[in-house]
C-alpha cells in the first residue's frame, strides 16, 4: 500500500533544510540516469514536483516549465541518481562511528597504542568497544591474545570486533565480566580460541562463540542508538548514499528507525531485512510493512546467516581450506532450519536474504531456493548476500530463479590475497565471479557491507570495473574476465540495488514519478579514468528534492 | 511534537467509511460537551473541518456556515463527546473476544459444560484458552481443580483466567505441557495452589505463579493479533468508546497498533502505558513518542504492578485480610525497585501509572510519588491505577501532587460483597472512595479494566452516580457519601480521562480544534433516571468526523 503522505516527515525535514517544497528546477547539470528501458540516459535539467518526485527530465533543447518556485543552477556539474548500498549494517555503522576504529592499524603494537589512547580519552565508558582489527594486515600470522590487550587496557573490559565482524578480541576483564573460562560451553557454529597447549581461552571468539562475550556487554541506551543512527545517516549522505538495504535489523534497530521517522529526522531510505524470522514477525507481522514515511522505510524480508566469513575460516566450503586442510568451515543453519525459514518468509511475501560466502553455503542456498521456488511462484527476488565463492557447477541456478547476488565489489580488493591463500588456484575462479553470475542469468546488486568496509561506493565501482585495488594492483586486474562495464557498476549501486529491494518506481533511476534523490559529484563516473573514478568526490546529496549534504558546509 | 498530518491514515480510513472528508455540519442534535472552562455546555450543531477537527460549536440561534460539503440531520438525537476508557487492556479485550468467556456462568457445572462445548466447536486450537470464571460467583467456597477441568477437556491443555485476571486455572495436560509438578519453584509474588494434604499442584495459579503455565502457551501469531485488535476496536466503538488508555502495552501489542496505523485501519485512539520500564524504552526510546496517526497513538508512560487483586487476596494491605487473618497480600515491587522505575520514567518525561489496590500499596505508591515529585517538577500527572482501598490517613497526598486516581466505577458494584468480606466494616470506608479523593484535591479518570469488566461505560457512570448495581442494590447506594454528580461521571469518561493521558486539546471535550469524536445515544445521560442511564444505547460512533459504528448496520 502506498499512502500519499502529503506533509508529515518531509515538512518537518524542511524546517531544517532548504529549500521549502514546491515545484523546483535543477537546471544546467550534466545529468546521468537509468531510463525506463534500463539504459543510461544523459539529461540537462530535473523538474521536481512539490512532493519531491521527478516530474520531468529535460534535455538541453526541451522547453522549461513556465514557472517554478525554486531554481538551482547546477553550473554544469555532474548529477547522478542517489546511490544505494544493497548491503549495510546501518546501526553497526553508526555505533562504529562512536567507537574505536582499528581498521587503519598496521601492526599489533600500533593497535595497542591506539586502544590505550582511546580508553584514556573516554574515561566514563564502562566498556571499551571497537572494531576493525585484522591480524593478516598486521602480519601477525596468528590471532592476538587477551594478555596482549591487557597491556593496553587493564582497568575496564575491552571487546573489539575483527574487520570482518566474524570474530572478536577480549581482554582479561571482559572474560571475567562474561564469566568465560576454560570450561565454558562453546555454542554450536562458533569457536573459542585457546592458549596453545592449554584449554584456557586465549581471548578471540569466532562466529557464534562471540556471544559468550557480547551477551555481557551492556546494551546501548536509546539516546545512544539515536545518536549512532544520526551519525550513520550523516556519513552515508556524505558519500552520496540516499538509500540502503539494512541487513539484520533487530527490533531495537527498527524502533530507532521509526523514532527518526516519527520525529521527522529520517533522511535515509531503508530497505530492512530483519535479524531472523522472529524479528521479522515481531517487526512486520504477517506481511512486509507498507512503505513508510514517504518511501523511507520498509521491512522487506529476513536476513539469514548460512555460514561465516572467509577471513576467520568460518565460510562453509565444499572442500577443506587450502591453508587449513582439516577445516571446511561451518554451516550455521541445518538444511531443515534453512528451508523452514525460507518457507515461513515466502508464505508472508517476505524476501529471504541468505548470507552465503563459501562454495558449500552457496550451493546449499541455491539448492534450498530451487526446491522452494516452485511452490512460491511470482516475483520473489530471492537474494543471496555476498555469493562470494561459488562452485561454477552451481552458477546456472542463479539464472533459473532470477536470483539476486547482493555482492560487495570492494571486498574483492581487500580479500584478494587472503582468498588466494584460503582457496588455492582452482577454486579462486569462482570467487567474486560477478560477470559469471550475470552471464548465468542472475542479477547483481552492489553494496559495501559497511562497517566491515567503508560505505564509499566509488572505490566499489572502480573495483567492479578494473578488478584492481587503490594501488592499481594487480596490473590488468584480478581475474580480469570478471570485469564489469561502468554502466553495470553504476546500475549496481542505483537501479539494480533498488530492484533488489522492490523499490523500483520509488527511487533509484530518476525516472518521472520516482523520488528526486540525486548526487552532485565532481567528475563523470562514466568518462573518467578508473583511478579517478575511485576518487570521485560528492559535492551535494539531495533526498526528495531537499539537500541533505553539502561538502561546503 | 505535533505533526499536521494532512492525509495518511484518515485518507485510508475514508476509503472504507463515509462520508469523505470535507467541511461538514452535524445539524439538529441535542449536544452535550465539556467547554473551555470545564463546564457542561449544551449545543445544537457541530461544524467539522476537513481535517476532522471541530471548527465551531453552534447553538440553535447561531448562524450556519454558508456552504459545507456534507450535512447530517441529527433528528434531535443526543450527541455526547466520544467516550474514553482510562484503563483497558486492549489486546486482552481483543483476545478475549476470540476466546471462551465464562463470566456469565453461575456454577462450576455450568462452566464445565460451556468449556466442553467450546472445545468441541474449536477442534483445531492446540490450547483452549478462556477467562472470566469466579468461584465466588459460583458459590464454590474454594478454587476449582485441574481434575474438575479434566472432566470437560482431557485431549488438550486448557488454561482459563479468573475474572480479575490475577489467577488462572489449568487442566492436567496444561500442567504437563508446562512441566509443573509438586517441586516446581514458585516465583516470588505468586502462589501455586496445592491439593489439600499434599504438595501436588491443584490447578490454580495466583499472580506471579501464573507464569508457570502461561510461559508454555504458544504465542499468538501476528495475524491472530491483528484480528484480535480489530475485534477490540469494533467492540469498543459499539459502546461509544473512541479512545482508551492501554495499560501494559508490550512490544507485540505496540507493533499490532502500529500495523493498524501504518495500514490505515487504526480507528481507536490509544494512550499507551508500556508493560514495564524495558518495554517503555524499547517502544519509545528516551522520551514519549509523538502523537502518531493524527492523534491516534502515543506511548505516554509505563504501567507498574505494585500489588495484585482483592479477589485473589493479592492486594497488599496494611493489616491482614478480615477473612484470612494470616495474610496481608504481597508487594510485587520492592521500595527501591518502585522508586527506580518511577525515576527512570520521570527522567524521560514518561508518566508512571502505578497499579495499587490495597491500603499498603496505595500508601507506598503515594509515598514514592511524594518523595520523587519534588525532584521532577512540572506537569507530571502521576497516576495511580485503581486506588481501590486507601487508608483515609493517606488521602491528602492525592491533593499535594495533583495525583490522578484512575478508577473503575463498575468494580465497586461487582466487588462490594467480596470487598466487605475481605476488609471488614472499618477499612471499607476507604474503599472505592472517589468523592474523598476529589475532596482531598486529587483528580479522577474513569475506566473499565476491560476485559476484567465489560467496557460499556454507561453502567460505570450509573455506578459512580448511584453506588448501586444493576438491581438497584443496595438501596440508597453503597457508602452513598461517595456518590458523584452526573457531570462528574461524564467528565470522568471524557475530558478527565483525556487529561489523565495528556490528550486535552486533541480530543475529549468537543472544543474547537479538537478531533470531532462523538457519539449519538438514545437518551440524555444528564437527565434520565439512574436506572435508565445504565441502559443507554449507542446509536452511532464517530471518529474525526467519520462514522465508525452504527447500531443499524
Amino acid at each position: 500500500m502506498r499512502i500519499p503522505l502529503k506533509a508529515a516527515a518531509t515538512a518537518a525535514l524542511l524546517a531544517a533544510a532548504s529549500p521549502a517544497l514546491a515545484d523546483q528546477l535543477i537546471e544546467n547539470v550534466e545529468g546521468l540516469r537509468i531510463d525506463e528501458n534500463g539504459e543510461i540516459d544523459r539529461f540537462n535539467a530535473l523538474w521536481i514536483d512539490d512532493d519531491g518526485r521527478i516530474r520531468q527530465v529535460l534535455d538541453r533543447e526541451d522547453k522549461r516549465p513556465r514557472q517554478v518556485d525554486y531554481q538551482l543552477d547546477g553550473q554544469g556539474r555532474t548529477l547522478i541518481p542517489g546511490l544505494i548500498d544493497a548491503h549495510v549494517h546501518v546501526m553497526g555503522l553508526g555505533v562504529a562511528q562512536l567507537t574505536l576504529d582499528l581498521s587503519d592499524t598496521n601492526s599489533l603494537e600500533e593497535a595497542l597504542a591506539k586502544i590505550s589512547r582511546f580508553a584514556a580519552e573516554n574515561p566514563s565508558r564502562p566498556w571499551i568497544l571497537g572494531r576493525g582489527w585484522n591480524q593478516e594486515r598486521w602480519g601477525l600470522g596468528r590471532f592476538p591474545t587477551a594478555e596482549e590487550l591487557d597491556r593496553a587496557v587493564s582497568d575496564r573490559p575491552v571487546y573489539l570486533a575483527r574487520a570482518d565482524n566474524h570474530a572478536g578480541w577480549a581482554n582479561t576483564l571482559a572474560l571475567e565480566a562474561a564469566g568465560v573460562t576454560a570450561t565454558s560451553e562453546v555454542p554450536a557454529g562458533g569457536r573459542m580460541e585457546r592458549i596453545v597447549g592449554s584449554r584456557q581461552p586465549s581471548g578471540v571468539f569466532v562466529d557464534a562463540a562471540e556471544d559468550l562475550i557480547t551477551r555481557a556487554i551492556p546494551a546501548p541506551r536509546p539516546a545512544e542508538r539515536d545518536l549512532a543512527f544520526a551519525e550513520a545517516q550523516k556519513l552515508l549522505h556524505s558519500m552520496g548514499i540516499t538509500a540502503v538495504a539494512d541487513m539484520g535489523t533487530t527490533i531495537e534497530d527498527w524502533q530507532t528507525f521509526r523514532r527518526a521517522g516519527d520525529r521527522g529526522s529520517l533522511t535515509l531510505r531503508i530497505m530492512s531485512y530483519a535479524a531472523g524470522a522472529d524479528a521479522m514477525e515481531l517487526i512486520a507481522g504477517a506481511r512486509p510493512t507498507p512503505w513508510l514515511y514517504e518511501d523511507r522505510l520498509r521491512l522487506n524480508g529476513v536476513k539469514l546467516y548460512l555460514d561465516g566469513a572467509l577471513g576467520s575460516r568460518g565460510a562453509w566450503l565444499k572442500q577443506p581450506y587450502t591453508d587449513d586442510p582439516g577445516n571446511t568451515g561451518l554451516p550455521l543453519l541445518q538444511p531443515a532450519e534453512l528451508r523452514n525459514i525460507i518457507v515461513r518468509a515466502a508464505t508472508g511475501q517476505f524476501q529471504p536474504a541468505i548470507h552465503a560466502i563459501g562454495t558449500a553455503a552457496n550451493a546449499e542456498a541455491l539448492s534450498a531456493i530451487h526446491e522452494i521456488a516452485e511452490s512460491y511462484p511470482g516475483d520473489r527476488r530471492w537474494r543471496i548476500e555476498h555469493a562470494q565463492i561459488v562452485d561454477p557447477a552451481d552458477l546456472p541456478l542463479f539464472g533459473e530463479h532470477d536470483i539476486i547476488a547482493s555482492v560487495q565489489p570492494i571486498h574483492q580488493t581487500s580479500d584478494r590475497l587472503m582468498a588466494e591463500a584460503r582457496l588455492g588456484p582452482d577454486r579462486i575462479r569462482g570467487a567474486y565471479a560477478w560477470k559469471s553470475i550475470l552471464d548465468a542469468g542472475g542479477k547483481l546488486a552492489f553494496g559495501s557491507d559497511a562497517p566491515v568496509e567503508s560505505p564509499n561506493p566509488f572505490p566499489g565501482m572502480a573495483a567492479a570495473v578494473t578488478r584492481t585495488d587503490a594501488s592499481g594492483e594487480p596490473f590488468g586486474g584480478w581475474l580480469p574476465e570478471q570485469r564489469l562495464t561502468r554502466e553495470q557498476a553504476l546500475a549496481g549501486f542505483t537501479a539494480d540495488a533498488a530492484f533488489a529491494g522492490f523499490a523500483e518506481g520509488r527511487f533509484g533511476r530518476l525516472v518521472p514519478g520516482e523520488r528526486a534523490d540525486f548526487v552532485l559529484v565532481d567528475r563523470d563516473p562514466l568518462l573518467v579514468e578508473a583511478a579517478e573514478l575511485r576518487e570521485t568526490k560528492v559535492l551535494e546529496t539531495w533526498m526528495a528534492g531537499v539537500r541533505v549534504y553539502s561538502a561546503e558546509e
